[in-house]
């Protein structure tokens, strides 16, 4: 992965070595929690890489419900327990979906309790599936009480039970908190479960059994995913700011966010890569999100993360980026170029319309549009980076996820925040209790 | 479709009263527009609902190209050429077309220019259509010299022409200004066009033949559409300030984005609406983000617009919305509640966890959750508006696209913007012209 700031980032030499000052002693402190290993502390998730028990763990599971047959695996997770996953998902295979309907496993994913969308996934579900080893459900919630996830999971469940029988608890993988609620019940039931370490919250448990379980499953490179993620690890911790892609994003966001540039827009030249991009939305949202700081002061802080898709957007919201309020620092996320096989066919069906694509490529056409979106943002002085991804790879994927997780440790540290809570959401989640228990009959 | 404000906006009686003078010449414009009919103003596109010529040329290209075989009905356009269609067919159908293999005809969505998902869709076609009767291409851009469309166009027909031969051309439908290269070039080759009134812009161009053919072709109501836009029309137009839903939303935002709130969030709770959302995204940041005003003054103005999902993005972002920067205004979108069918089944697999769910429906939790969200937002004083839709339909969609558009062009009266023009996205355009033309061999 390259990272790229210097022409576009609109910030000066001076400004990135007085903000790496701020940064010295936490990224000493992520070293030490490196080197420690293990899951002490709040930044633990950057051990999960290189957890070779994990790993082992995650792979016994996936090979004990590997079947031949298998066609669905239903996630039934909302937020940190399936955007990671989702991520890779949908980057890999899942946004081409539609196109590939006789590739197998897919992965089905089932957050909210929207009633239309629950039926129709267990309609479909009892329609299309003979046996249960055609199917594994993996139930994902962090603290074992998530609403949507046991709701959801009592309705999936139960329809494949009227289908199958008890036998679908065999085909069931319940990954939680060791000890909590859905996990006590669980292992009660006989049902495989698979834990999180306490100190590894939702948003960055990617790489655990959360996202390495299913993602196993389904037979992806998951070590490659994991090298990848070492690899921006050893970058993020050790190299110094000028070469350090995580505190370069994390000072240049810092410091605009500074001068009232409040938003940070993802815009990523590659549609399938949505997904990871929502991903990232929870990870800026929920971590620098804040009411109080780390000393409780009152200071409603925080960037609001966006995700863009080129070109598509750019005939959407391309005119306010240009011409709107000055409040965005943008991140372009794409891959490198390689050599392209797909030609505009020889014959065209309309040869005088834009002359200038003959001969040319698709991947030529989205190269030209990127560029062209670069220089007016750079004639329009509007900040951005570049995040240039090798591939669309487990491997890089990695790197990513790794680098952005990472990144977001140190903006907290900037803005003096706890980047790993979210004490806000309770409050909506203490009144939706309430109702739902004052409706009990 | 209700509008709800009172309890929540923060906007008091007298502003309202104050900033609804700003609007009274605006409105009385409006009527005249709609009195007069036809398309001379910049504002005609509120004549589409009542244009009867429009609809019988759309049914009838719908009926000339309408096969009992049709599987595919494939979209090329981008922007304002699909965001529309896509909105309708995926409320109703489309976003349900994982869990539906079976249900046609399907709609295919071709916009950016990305190699891989043009490949994966030209190589699903190829094996999964067996006769031209199976699919209608439909190439959309306003302009006709769209590089996306223009491009996808050749690659998706080229590729159907070599399984298909020259008779795939009696499959094409183009949509384009009459007179554009691409309108012109079209009928030279025969192909079924149909026009656009030069003065309805991309993103007002739903109910123009940009929207009507693709569903209409499809089966969908599209007279059921055009009444909802019709009696939200009279009551955009005619009703007070009080009950005025455009009126009342465009003034609310305002006097918000006045006061620092620079977001405007479209919350919505149901799934399947995203791509509503994303339609509104771009009626909003292309008509009001603006470098100049209509004096030529330079602004930068405009509000950001964002999709959410409940309950979804409650586990995402919703830290940052409750505890992060006041910057936002949100405007709750969901249905009238219904009787719920979907009960918690009576034998649980996990009876310990969250008993309040025990006999609940999951509409009921999904109400519970968008209650104490409302709840939350009163408490924290964050400002909101509801739209409540009697239910997701032809009617009700009709009702709300027509709302957003007049809302629209009020807000960018009250900005005082040319809310119908997308100067600023022309330099990145010209850029990335030259480049293709500088690699022409």
């Amino acid at each position: 992965m390259e990272f790229l700031y210097r022409s576009s980032a609109n910030i000066s030499d001076s400004d990135l070595i007085e903000l790496n000052e701020l940064l010295v002693d936490y990224k000493a402190h992520l070293v030490r929690v490196a080197n420690r290993g293990g899951y002490e502390d709040k930044e633990s998730s950057i051990n999960l890489p290189v957890d070779e028990v994990l790993l082992r763990d995650v792979l016994a599971a996936s090979e004990a419900k590997s079947e031949r047959a298998l066609k669905y695996i239903i996630v039934i997770g909302i937020g940190g327990s399936n955007l990671g996953t989702k991520a890779i998902y949908d980057s890999l295979y899942g946004f081409f979906d539609q196109f590939e309907p006789d590739r197998f496993p897919k992965v089905l994913f089932a957050d909210t309790n929207d009633p239309k969308t629950i039926t129709k996934l267990t309609d479909f579900l009892i329609t299309h599936i003979q046996d249960p080893s055609e199917f594994v459900v993996n139930s994902i919630s962090k603290s074992g009480g998530t609403t949507e996830t046991i709701a959801n999971t009592e309705f999936i469940v139960g329809a494949l039970r009227e289908r199958f029988g008890d036998t679908v608890y065999e085909r069931m993988v319940v990954t939680s908190d060791a000890g909590s609620p859905l996990w006590t019940s669980a292992v009660e039931r006989g049902i495989t479960t698979l834990s999180i370490p306490k100190n590894v919250g939702g948003r960055f448990s990617v790489f655990s059994s959360v996202g390495l379980f299913p993602l196993a499953l389904l037979g992806l490179d998951v070590r490659a995913l994991r090298e990848g993620a070492r690899a921006m690890r050893k970058r993020c911790l050790s190299e110094p700011i000028q070469t350090n892609p995580a505190m370069l994003s994390a000072i240049i966001l810092f410091s605009h966010l500074k001068k009232g540039k409040t938003i940070n827009d993802n815009f990523i030249f590659h549609p399938e890569l949505e997904s990871l991009g929502k991903w990232y939305r929870q990870l800026m949202g929920e971590s620098i999100g804040k009411e109080k700081d780390w000393d409780g002061n009152i200071v409603h802080t925080g960037i609001t993360p966006r995700v863009s898709i080129g070109s598509t957007d750019l005939h959407s919201v391309g005119q306010l980026y240009l011409g709107g309020p000055q409040d965005k620092t943008t991140t372009f996320i794409y891959t490198k170029r390689v050599a392209s096989t797909t030609l505009m066919p020889r014959r065209r069906l309309f040869p005088d319309l834009i002359e200038s694509l003959h001969d040319k490529s698709l991947d030529q056409i989205m190269r030209a549009i990127l560029e062209g979106t670069k220089i007016a943002y750079l004639k329009n002085k509007l900040p951005f980076m570049e995040v240039i991804l090798p591939d669309i790879s487990e491997y890089s994927l990695g790197e990513f996820l790794q680098f952005k997780m990472i990144e977001m440790m140190y903006l907290g540290s900037l803005l003096r925040v706890n980047a790993f809570d979210q004490p806000n959401v309770e409050l909506y989640k203490i009144e939706t209790k309430r109702i739902l228990e004052e409706e009990m009959s």
